[in-house]
């Protein structure tokens, strides 16, 4: 299934996304099916993913019954390009956890712009984004040119956890994820630099976390360790992989990230970037007023976001 | 005022500090008045924090009245050795900001113990720990064996946002100030310098991020900036400094922090630690299975946290 949230009379509302494009609100589709379980939808995507699989088999069943024509359904139904889009979890509950340096290439492209070595690391290397970075489809990326004039972008695979756990092992790595969406690690890198090496300031200002279109739920993602992500800037394609080029890949992602530290439902994790960012390019080429920045995942769709200088 | 957060019936609930050292529950003492805004105070410590003067407006008038002797209220007011605190604020919802490096002696030990420079950086080094490391006063700091040997402590002064803001000015920092609390940043040394010098894991891990014992408000803490700060390991001191000493001072931290990113009510922002570490010991000293951890901060009181192998 594909999860947004829409923007539904000014307020953020959890809908599913039908196979003609339309998108239906799920606790609206509930009551109007007299479920009883229809409060368990109403506390939008994060209680949904909280719910577990109760949630999914009452999504499951609304969303048959609404391709199969349900009358009580249809009026519901929000075409496709009526349909404002927010992040798909538009407040998350902690910061967003990230993974730096799980490409080679971009390993090796940081290194040349550097002038220097950067190791591959024993084990993956984590860092935090704030929920005040989150922003959805179509938002605007906000330039605070006091603050950086080097932003610079970051295709990602966002894993969605689902089940709560820590240790987690590899094998059972998969149980604990809910879904999938595409994340834009947007980067202030003057900043980044300038904070004692540490990357939360230059990874954590405001809109600088791009989200969505849609979390898939991980049944709809056939391999998400073998899908193609895409960065484009203005049209043109700046970053190019796939996910199978991750030197950690997600169950030892989520392996490493919960030895000793509780994964809980809603988390997002986002899992690196390939080569291709702008600050590697010769010259360098940072994001500015006017720019637009589509990020794809194959299996998961388009994000879509345009620059604005603040 | 001095706010805590109790555990009273299985439910986290806050309370304020009498001057006799009881705790009088806010949202109970407010519904015993009969008071119209009793529902502001009901949502908890954040909540109250969200309510901004409003809320600070009316617990004044409860701990007047409880002060004064009122009947309906002497009957809710917990004894201090009854009180069951918490964290008080027990699910921060979104990762504490912390800064790395702020006081000079440690930035000089952390040189020694690695034999290396390590520079006083320009602007202030900032990481981030989950909430799922948040513990109360008297809860256990879990040592995962598997996961790290040395276990290290780290007494800071935490400032409590109340107002929200970006591009806060130093001049105006203040105003954005709610409280203050002590929190004590475990740290796994050994995960720490493993994930390529990112802090997040090793500063992230579960139980390692004791807070409390109170929130002590703004204008109850006559000056931040000059309060004495200690760590005692089974009685013995091995911390002591005051917040004199600080590289950043605390309208420094919010006015740098703020920079194109929005601070809201309810952020944790932790200032740094003096020396005194145990990583930094000759030779190094980590925390052990039954070891007793005591942070102490002048104006806020003691928290008090055991370690316990997990």
């Amino acid at each position: 299934m594909r999860l947004a949230t829409i923007d539904l009379f000014a307020r953020p509302t959890c809908a599913v996304q039908l196979s003609g494009g339309g998108f239906l609100p799920v606790a609206a589709a509930a009551r109007a099916m007299g479920l009883n379980e229809a409060a368990l939808l109403e506390g939008g995507l994060q209680a949904l993913i909280e719910g577990g699989p109760k949630s999914l088999e009452i999504l499951g069943y609304l969303v048959a019954s609404a391709e199969a024509g349900e009358s009580s359904l249809a009026a519901l139904v929000i075409k496709p390009n009526d349909a404002i889009l927010l992040a798909p979890l538009p407040r998350p509950e902690k910061n967003i956890f990230c993974v730096g340096r799980n490409y080679a290439e971009h390993i090796a492209e940081g290194a040349r712009a550097q002038n220097t070595n950067i190791a591959v690391t024993e084990v993956p290397v984590y860092f935090t984004k704030p929920r005040t970075a989150v922003i959805g489809p179509g938002a605007e990326i906000p330039i605070f040119p006091h603050v950086s004039t080097q932003i610079d972008y970051e295709v990602e695979l966002a894993v969605v956890i689902g089940k709560p756990g820590r240790d987690i092992a590899k094998v059972d790595a998969y149980d604990h994820v809910f879904g999938y969406t595409i994340l834009n690690d947007i980067t202030a890198r003057d900043v980044q630099r300038r904070h004692g090496g540490q990357y939360f300031k230059g990874k954590g200002l405001d809109g600088s976390c791009p989200l969505g279109p849609v979390v898939v739920t991980k049944d709809e993602l056939a391999d998400p360790q073998n899908a193609g992500l895409r960065l484009f800037v203005n049209g043109e394609q700046r970053q190019e992989s796939t996910t199978a080029q991750m030197i950690f890949d997600i169950p030892t992602l989520i392996a490493s990230l919960s030895e000793g530290l509780t994964l809980e439902p809603g988390d997002i994790l986002a899992t690196g970037t390939p080569s291709g960012v702008g600050y590697a390019m010769v010259p360098p080429s940072f994001l500015k007023d006017g720019d637009e920045v589509v990020c794809e995942i194959d299996g998961i769709g388009r994000l879509g976001n345009r620059v604005r200088s603040a």
